[in-house]
């Protein structure tokens, strides 16, 4: 594997650093990131800009070696205060779909969405709250059926109350959607994870692993999106920095999680029925992201919402057949029988 | 056209009558829906049962016609009390998925449900009411983008009180949902469903008639799923009788507004293009239904729920692109003005 993952540790040099191979201008201007860096809005910007370049540019080399496309890089701004940049490769060569996207946003909470964030656990007074929120979010649909799908998300929030009280919290998660177990991936891909959950607290990567379980479930159908990673929310111990520097070690496995399995996977050989089944498996997906996910949900109720980017997430293609059940002993039942009954790989 | 609605009007034979042509037996047995043809939920049974029937017998046929496939039917039972009847056309000539279902259940509604309903307007008492519910469902995708997709659903439920007091109404509705718009197709549509309303109150398709199109409405895209049809619920009104009737006469002129558009447009020639537009639009399709569907939603959300019958409303493929945006002046954005600003037909 060629990527090394903790090679920088104990010499981490400032995310605005990195600035020349950002994607675009980031949200806040670059002279405002440099003057205000120990606000952590403005960290948190500079590393999910740095965090966007780092994996659109690992996934396009993978692309191009294949003579496949490059991202259009789409920045844009929000009336309401704050934008995003939107990077996506569609319909290439080794990606079907491939989105990248930054927001940094900031506003006024609808009522709804504050009661959203008082159901999960925020004590927040007033009907209408300032907030701030940037994240990173990304999935990542490859053509080739033998590399599983990849979706990561890593965000925070400030609220700030009627009396001036202020909120902070992070979220985040990696997770993994194969169409064919490949057991060995799935534990090089947990072990990465866990290895940048690790360095923060051992208790960490099982807590956050089952959480990615419980939340990724689809009740309808008693199955997993996928295989899981870890997934966590409201995360504010024990100091804004230890958190952000949690967030950055967790956002930087990603790569070394993941592509080792698209340079593994992309020349496999494709059978018709391996293709059918990898869009019966995105129909999955898209049940999953539409019907459950709170951020699509959220996000799509949120009245002015980019809903291209929101909705970048799903696949190119997706396919619904009546009743399909694969037969008993294939290895289409077999990733069933995995994502009926989640397992530890780690 | 073939078809001419109304022309059994004054002579219209027990629904039990059509039994011998039915897709499987009933869920309730022949000899008791015989016994209590009194009894509305016998009537709806027998009433959805020759609508399936008749409408799955007009898809197969005009299938046939072109060597393709004929519907399976899947008769399954519910643990809870009731089961269904599925019949499915997948991945055919003339029809790339086609599904009528019926259903007949009953049992006892979860609190979630009863607050459903208690937002729409019906004052229940009790946590835990004991309800019945029986209706068909129907939706077509046609392979030929030139042919629009449609979808039907009518519908009876009886609720019961702690304190035994009932309550019952009639809901349902038509609507069509085209790929390219041909306005005499839509006009034809709407003049049917029109005809079939307009004998029970000149007032009922303007209300209805909006009412779909408020209801088939995708907030996030501002557009309507379709060029709309029908919608109504709660209808309880003149008489228990007269809204059986009314109800019977929307479900009858189904096939009369939508088969001769089938007929119509199924050797329409169609380029590669025209194919890609109709992925998109699909993928259109499965956002309103899994994001908005009050019906989808509400079912899957039920504990045991027979999610392969609910979703059997899916397309067989669906597409995203980022940011796709036909180019101006095309048929694609000529279909694209009529989804975002509805129009009167009739």
């Amino acid at each position: 594997c060629q990527f090394s993952l903790f090679s920088w540790k104990g010499s981490r040099k400032p995310d605005v650093d990195s600035s020349d191979s950002w994607m675009s201008e980031p949200i806040t201007s670059l002279d405002e990131l440099k003057q205000n860096g120990d606000d952590m809005k403005c960290k948190m910007e500079a590393m999910i800009m740095r965090i966007q370049s780092e994996f659109v540019h690992a996934v396009e080399k993978e692309e191009l070696e294949e003579g496949g496309k490059k991202f259009l890089v789409d920045r844009w701004l929000r009336e309401q205060g704050g934008g995003g940049i939107t990077c996506v490769l569609q319909d290439g060569t080794v990606f079907e779909k491939a989105g990248v996207n930054i927001s940094v946003v900031s506003g006024i909470l609808p009522p709804n969405a504050v009661q959203q964030m008082r159901a999960r656990g925020k004590k927040m007074k007033g009907a209408n709250l300032k907030f701030f929120a940037a994240g990173v979010s990304s999935v990542v649909h490859p053509r080739n059926p033998h590399i599983p799908t990849v979706h990561f998300n890593y965000r925070y929030f400030e609220v700030e109350n009627d009396d001036g009280e202020k909120h902070w919290w992070f979220g985040g998660g990696t997770d993994l959607t194969p169409y064919y177990l490949e057991e060995k991936d799935v534990v090089h891909f947990h072990k990465t994870l866990k290895k940048a959950c690790d360095g923060h607290g051992k208790q960490l990567y099982p807590k956050y692993k089952k959480w990615c379980d419980d939340y990724f479930r689809v009740p309808h159908r008693g199955e997993s999106r996928g295989v899981g990673g870890i997934f966590f929310d409201d995360v504010d111990e024990p100091s804004q920095d230890k958190c952000f520097e949690f967030v950055t070690d967790c956002a930087e496995s990603v790569v070394p999680s993941y592509l080792p399995l698209v340079q593994k996977h992309k020349k496999d050989g494709v059978s018709y029925p391996e293709r059918e089944w990898q869009l019966l498996r995105r129909g999955r997906y898209v049940e999953f992201n539409l019907i459950y996910d709170r951020g699509t949900k959220f996000g799509l109720y949120t009245p002015g919402a980019r809903y291209e980017s929101i909705l970048m997430s799903l696949p190119l293609t997706a396919r619904w057949e009546y009743k399909h059940s694969p037969p008993e002993g294939s290895r289409e039942a077999q990733l069933t029988e995995v994502l009926k009954n989640p397992r530890e790989w780690v």
